[in-house]
């Protein structure tokens, strides 16, 4: 069974370095938002779509900014930043598992590969010949480790995890169950309309503190390596294709797709299930809404968008009908502007009026 | 070796309460399309496009309604619902193999985990601390059921399925191979720059009934749970971010993404490759089609849609770039009616004319 | 440790049968490209974008046609297509590891199941009863072969490969860590508003010199089975629904999807995030440009595309907002020529000026 940790409220501003307003001996057991917390749950205000829930909310205290809490007579601690504070906060309360060091008897380890004694390898892992697993690394059930490649210290692997060989993982790495870090690249040279496959001899190089979501894939390089910088984080069925390079601290929403050779800069958002071309470059800071199509590199920070908004179904037939029509409207619209500039020879409307 | 079935057309008659025209003990080992049924084979007639190929299909017997029945000489099984009726013989033809009830010896338990003494437990399974698998339940070679989690009676999990700790599943629930429920959801709190990560402290609920697809993910909650309602069936590698609730019945075709809190009502349809952003509501009975970008709120129920039509690629580019231009083309537009009704000052064409 | 392979610049022209221009016994010991190379590597010059590195590069050698090998003075391998000669080249540098011949002695092996004795089978791999495993092919670690699975000779599964049971694949297949093939279709009969599964009794059929992405997932038929051509390629997180049918030496990029019963030619491509409605028929030497929706059938060659170009996302959303209006500026644009016309009679801007 699941225990539940208790912290104090002053234990919690303590950690913070918050302003306590309220009994620093009460007793906290979760977190919730203002809307579902309860009195023995902490809860925080950093969307201001959800402020009208702060006069209701039966939370037993509340991350507040110190402009929120003025108007606030419950138990609060004050700080700078609450959803960061939330973030801080959020680990203290995580149910997850946290696996013991040492090897499961169960896993297969290659003689010549080397697991710190302070790594956890669950069951019926596999680590195969040359790997090197860091320092307090968890590696879960199932996963596969293949030669040479090396997960840096404190990484954490889901069960089920695939890491090819010749993989390059930094130190603080989280992966979620079924990613694949260094599969092959779809390279193929076609020969008279057969497709000759194309051996990809790169790895994979991953920095420190990167995240890869769930069901995500990896390539490995053709010649050179893929590269993903540090900090970037990856949400799930993310797809990562060969030599494509990822700027630190860059994150991207699930579903994003990476085309081969494409290198992304430092700093930017993708949004869920954005596409890009292979052999671009998009600038340092760029912001990319929701299955937007990149065609072509960026060079400008800012937000770039494509695609069209939804409509109900019929009118939607229309205005794609229409869609199909533009490139002769837009030449249609031309002409007229010609004709009743020939008919209106100041070819002014305001003047004319 | 498989050892085919073998129904008489007054057995299946009798299952499905079919008035049966033609021999009783006629003999009936598969199923197959009009098409491609041969003389020991049941077909069915649901979609009226097929119907052409009534008149020549070389079937043993066909499901048919009433109104097709008149029209047609041979061997049928008269029914309501053909396509239902074949939806429920189809289970009697079925290969896939049954798993013996047991504990395959390769299989990892924790001490503490409760598994049903009917339910089957294939090789090299893992289930974690605290974990229960209900009566007639089975778990697939390679499953990883983590801490706490729950698998009601007659669930069916695929080889190779992921289940993280504190996930809730009903009743009779099917999950293919590779699916992932339970990962940790994409949250993360940006400090100048840098990403924070947030623990994912909640779980996920799924009702009873549910099917999920091979490869499909559903992150926990970061508070409380994602929620998938029951009876709710998804297709392959879609995308449940946290938070999110799905209502009773409501299917999604493969590649759907779901971004985090929102909420989607009962007995919607979401078409394959369909885009969700964040926080918006879904209503009951909406039917969205096939890649849409869902961008806000739908309050009333219908059909929706977005994207383009394809078209030849060099008349598409034509479009493509008349799009980027269709905020100056209408005001254009609006410039020329104004400029059309100075010199035609009645400003209808029609009584001009 | 990895051993690196050395070639001398003779055996590596025998091999492709290309003019050497340089020392016979120069060695090279691996592949890059013009920009990376050293002097103990070989490159290749096939885009000719890249032509201007050619001047610069460091390689010991390249790998050019006649025409580019005019203009260069140092070592080369003259060949008609580089970019191929490449291609087999890259097979004698690939670090990737050769497993052994033989069954680990961890893997679960079904009595009667076949397995070539020169095949090799990886840790904790399951293969069930009446499985086939070709002369030479590898079976990864933690791979699934269901019952009556048929890999063909020379076949290769990467590790954690999940094949459902009645699923026939040919000669030289390669599948990467994640795939699942054969999972059961997405069938359900609709009654009253509950979705009525229909058993997916059909298998999956794969011809020979097939290659599968990781996490790429394909259904198994509800009746026939679903038939992938030989020589086809496919990349990761594809999607291939039931009943589809794929043409011999057609390749798609990574995240496509192909809905239910739909059949693609011969030597098509289709780009990344292609998305196909189900039940149309795609003919051969179509290509269909990335993110393309494709809703109906093609029955020309040639090129396709749908969607829209990328914008600053402040100039989309008024594109897009336009969009929405299309059909009434259509309808707009058409009133306007009317009443033109009524008002400069000829109807010819051309002759009136």
């Amino acid at each position: 069974m699941m225990t539940v940790p208790v912290f104090t409220l002053g234990q919690l501003a303590e950690r913070l370095g918050a302003t306590l307003r309220g009994a620093a001996d009460k007793a906290i057991t979760g977190l919730a938002t203002l809307h579902e917390a309860g009195p023995d749950q902490l809860s925080f205000l950093a969307n201001p779509q959800y402020r009208k829930f702060l006069a209701e909310t039966r939370a037993g205290a509340v991350l507040l900014t110190p402009s929120d809490a003025e108007g606030y007579s419950g138990a609060a601690l004050v700080v700078a930043n609450p959803y960061l504070a939330y973030a801080q906060l959020s680990h203290l309360f995580d149910p997850k598992p946290k696996a013991a060091a040492g090897v499961h008897p169960s896993a297969v380890i290659a003689a010549d590969a080397l697991v710190d004694t302070s790594a956890s390898v669950g069951a019926y892992a596999v680590v195969e010949s040359g790997a090197q697993i860091g320092a307090g690394a968890t590696v879960g059930a199932h996963c596969f480790i293949g030669a040479r490649t090396v997960l840096g210290e404190g990484g954490w692997l889901a069960p089920r995890v695939t890491l090819y060989h010749d993989v390059r993982i930094g130190k603080r790495v989280v992966i979620q169950s079924g990613a694949v870090i260094g599969g092959e690249g779809f390279g193929f040279a076609n020969e008279k309309g057969v497709w000759q496959k194309i051996a990809q001899i790169g790895g994979v190089t991953i920095g420190d503190d990167v995240e890869i979501g769930s069901n995500t894939t990896i390539d490995r390089g053709a010649l050179a390596d893929t590269v993903i910088g540090n900090g970037v984080k990856l949400d799930n069925q993310i797809m990562i294709a060969h030599n494509v390079q990822v700027g630190d601290h860059t994150a991207m929403a699930a579903c994003v797709g990476i085309s081969g050779s494409t290198k992304i800069g430092k700093h930017c958002m993708l949004a869920g299930g954005v596409g890009l071309v292979g052999h671009i470059e998009i600038c340092d800071g760029v912001f990319v809404t929701g299955m937007t199509m990149v065609t072509r590199s960026i060079t400008e920070p800012g937000a770039y968008s494509s695609g069209t908004a939804m409509q109900p179904a019929a009118d939607w037939k229309k205005s794609a009908t229409r869609f199909r029509q533009l490139d002769d409207m837009a030449r249609r619209l031309q002409q007229l502007e010609k004709r009743l500039a020939a008919v209106t020879p100041a070819g002014d409307a305001s003047s004319d009026a």
